[in-house]
This record gives structure tokens, sequence and C-alpha cells, in this order.
């Protein structure tokens, strides 16, 4: 099992990369969205003179499949506390996703300001551990293997067939490799499965349609802690929302999607 | 003084849009980012199958200057609920900004799920309208002479120099010329000047890096009420998040920056 350096290493340079889509970085035979952000934006930062994501949003066109990919890297401005890029992921000569990405610097610093609470969960040892395979699932999640995915016991009703109906989601990350997490392996984090929607009954796949992720702070090593809500759903479509917490309770990263849903 | 359709119409096809940046919609002598996104996406919607503006992410590159600037336009995907595109504002050969767009249709139907609660706030009336040019302004601004934006008592500290260090603002919003809301128009509400870090003591402009909007429902005629907050700014970043409900307390859009700041 590849660690998730290995599953998201590119070669290349000069704005066109070359990368290996892992089938273990899944929900059933689609590959995760985080995931592929990881590998666009690792090709981004092959071609940036500052060495971290701050800010990426992808726009997902067609699901790729496991197997060769090519990212293009195109530098948009370069400034001085900012460099800000295009990225494409290609398939068989097809477009599967572009993304606008934002990098620069980030520290572990103390926040000038903050209104983000860290949230109140249940410890990482009482939670549940979400198995890849469990008895009478559709498809078998295979990402699951290499993010272990802690989910507290109230948020569990989804998989006993009792949907809790809040909208919430909390849970503790850890990478299954041992690795600390890092701005491009939170991406994965930032993009969690299960859904939302599975807290309110709806058990079809939820494809993101866009996603944008801010990255605030390099985070320590040890487990994160993901808080993930929906605002409203409605018109075939579920805005969720996402808040990444490290083990000295900063907040490192925070992320919006828009997702179709069939409710 | 123009109507906000004319100061954003575009003129072309086929991924050529001709537009007239219109100095009006200014903070100083910096056109705003809402306009300038209404003007990536009125662009849009020419190419595209669908009638409505779903989802938008721009990336803010280079502030233009009001008069002539060109939009082009590409198709990254069509498919039968959705379109997907990008945009690209240019002005004398250089990009200025560049936009990820979702486009699809939209309309008034009532939420399968929402943990969305409408704001209590302080009635239209009795909140007050911000002047364009007040006394002791760094420098005038234009866009309130077009879009009439009504403040709480409460968060108006910022004006008088004690500022409420809440990192929030709630507002009423009008159009100047009348007409109602639509979901161009709502780009504006979603970048709304004055930003968040004014309510914490903080003078500066507060570029925005790159702004990502969903838009949620075909709003109702009548007034916008927007609230937006803040959830950390730190290593000169902040977060601005906005809500905007329509008179008949649907909410119909919502937004997610990131933008520079001196703190």
């Amino acid at each position: 099992m590849k660690t998730f350096a290995e599953a998201t290493a590119v070669h290349g340079g000069d704005g066109v990369y070359q990368a290996e889509l892992d089938p273990q970085w899944a929900i059933g035979d689609k590959l995760h969205g985080g995931y592929l952000m990881a590998i666009l934006c690792r090709a981004v930062a092959g071609d940036a003179a500052l060495a971290h994501l701050v800010a990426v949003t992808t726009t997902f066109l067609r699901p790729p499949k496991a197997g060769p990919a090519t990212v293009r890297v195109e530098l948009l401005r370069a400034g001085r506390t900012s460099g800000q890029f295009r990225a494409r992921l290609e398939q068989d000569g097809t477009s599967c996703a572009e993304a606008l990405v934002t990098q620069g610097e980030l520290d572990e610093s103390a926040a000038f300001w903050s209104s983000a609470t860290t949230p109140e969960m249940t410890a990482e040892d009482d939670c549940v551990l979400l198995p890849s395979n469990p008895p009478g699932a559709q498809f078998p999640v295979h990402l699951l293997d290499v993010v272990e995915h802690r989910i507290s016991p109230a948020d569990l009703g989804f998989a006993l067939g009792q949907p809790s109906q809040s909208g919430r989601i909390a849970s503790w990350l850890r990478l299954a490799d041992g690795a600390d997490w890092d701005p491009l392996s939170m991406l994965v984090a930032l993009d969690p499965a299960p859904p939302i929607s599975l807290t309110l009954g709806i058990t079809g796949w939820a494809p993101t349609i866009t996603l944008t992720a801010y990255l605030r702070r390099l985070p320590a090593p040890g487990p994160l802690r993901v808080t993930m809500h929906s605002t409203e759903i409605l018109g075939g479509r579920m805005d969720e929302v996402v808040f990444v917490w490290d083990a000295k309770d900063n907040l490192v990263a925070q992320a919006t999607q828009l997702a179709g849903v069939r409710h």
C-alpha cells in the first residue's frame, strides 16, 4: 500500500507533470476529490516559488480512472507574498478537473483574531473507526484503509439505518501510513467521506461540483479533528462546510463545497 | 448614472465579449470585486445553455481600470443539469481576473433541508444608510451611490473610530436603480464593502485574493439582508463568510473569500 506522499507523487516540471492515480484513494470506483486536489496542488508546488498551498478551488468535470494522468500548470501571476496558478488534470487527452490555486507561505503563528471555537468532541479512543468494507455496504470505501476515520458514536446512526438528521459529522482523522498531516494531505481531510447527506438518510453518492479550500496554518503533529455541516439542501444541490483543527487546538484549514445530491 | 444591467452589459458571443468597466462601481479607484464577477458571469451566460449562475470562484490577479475590457469564456463541460466554464477578464492584453463558473437552473422552491437561521436584524428603517463620501474619509466609496447599504447601528462603530471588535456586520441592501436583485447582481451583495476587518480597527484595504459564491435560489423582490463574519485572521490573510437572505426569509446566496489584510 502506497503512502500518501507516494500516491500523490508527480514527475516533470515547467508546467507539465505526470501522476499515477492510485485506486486505493477511492470510494467504490470513484477516486476521492481531496486526493485528486492534492495531486493537482503538488504539481503546482513544483512550479511555484513559494512553499505552501494557501487556497485552491477545483471544479470537477469528469471522474478519472486509476492509472496515468497528466497535470498541466499555468502561472497566472507571481507576486511577492502569493503566486496564482491554473492547473488541469487530464487523462487520455480529456480534462477531468480544473483548479485555481494560490501558493504562499504558512507558519504556526497565533491568530491575530479569531471567532473560531475548538469543537467539543468525543475522545478519539471513544470514537468508532469506520471500516472500509462494512457488512451490507454497496461498495468498499478503499479510502478508509489509508485514512483512519474515527467518528463520534452520536453521528454514526447512518451506518445503522438510523440517520441522526443533524446535518453534522465530527471525526478524528489520521493517515494510516503514520505520516504527519501537511497542507496537501489536509485536502483529503477537507473533502471527507461520508457526505453530510448520509446523516439525513440520503444514501446516494454526492458528487462534488466545486470545492474551495483555504489552508490557514501548518498543522501540529497528531490527529486532525474535522467538523462538517451543511447549510441547506435544495434543487439537487448541497453545500458542505468543513473546519479542521490540529492537535494544538488551532484551526488549520477550512473548506466549502457544492455537491450534487438526489433528495 | 448607469443601472446595474447597463454597467455590467457585455457585447459579443462565441467566447469573446466586450465590456465597459464603469467607474461608479468602485471603492476609491478600485473597481468592486463583486461587480467584476458579475461582468465575468454575464459573459458566461451568453455562451451557456442553462439560464442561471449557480457557482463561481474568481481569483483576482491585477486591479483593472475603468474603461474597455474583454471577457474570454471557455466551455469546460456541458452537462444536462450544469455547464462548467472558465472565464478571464482582460484589459490591455493583461489578465485581471480568472473564474471557474458553474451554470445551471435556479428556482424559488422550498429547501429539502436547512440548518440556516434567518438573521435577527434591526429593522431596515432603523438602520443607517452609509454615505459614499463621509466626512474625513480617505477616498469616496462610489459604490454606495449605486448600492443602498443600510447597516445596523450596533455595527457602525468603525465609522466613529470605535470599532465593535465583533468581526460581524449585518446590512440591508437595495440597488439604487430600483431593480430587483437577481443572481448576477447578488454577486455585488456577496462581496460587501466595508470589509469585516474594519470592525476590528484595521482601516486598510482588504484586497480579495479569491472569492467563491454559491447562488442557491432566485431572490424574491425587495431588499436583501446580508450577514458577514470572519472566522480567523492570521498571517496577513482573513476569511470572510457571507450569507444573503431575501424578503421572503429564504437563504438565496452564500460566499466565502480569502482577502489580504495588514494586521
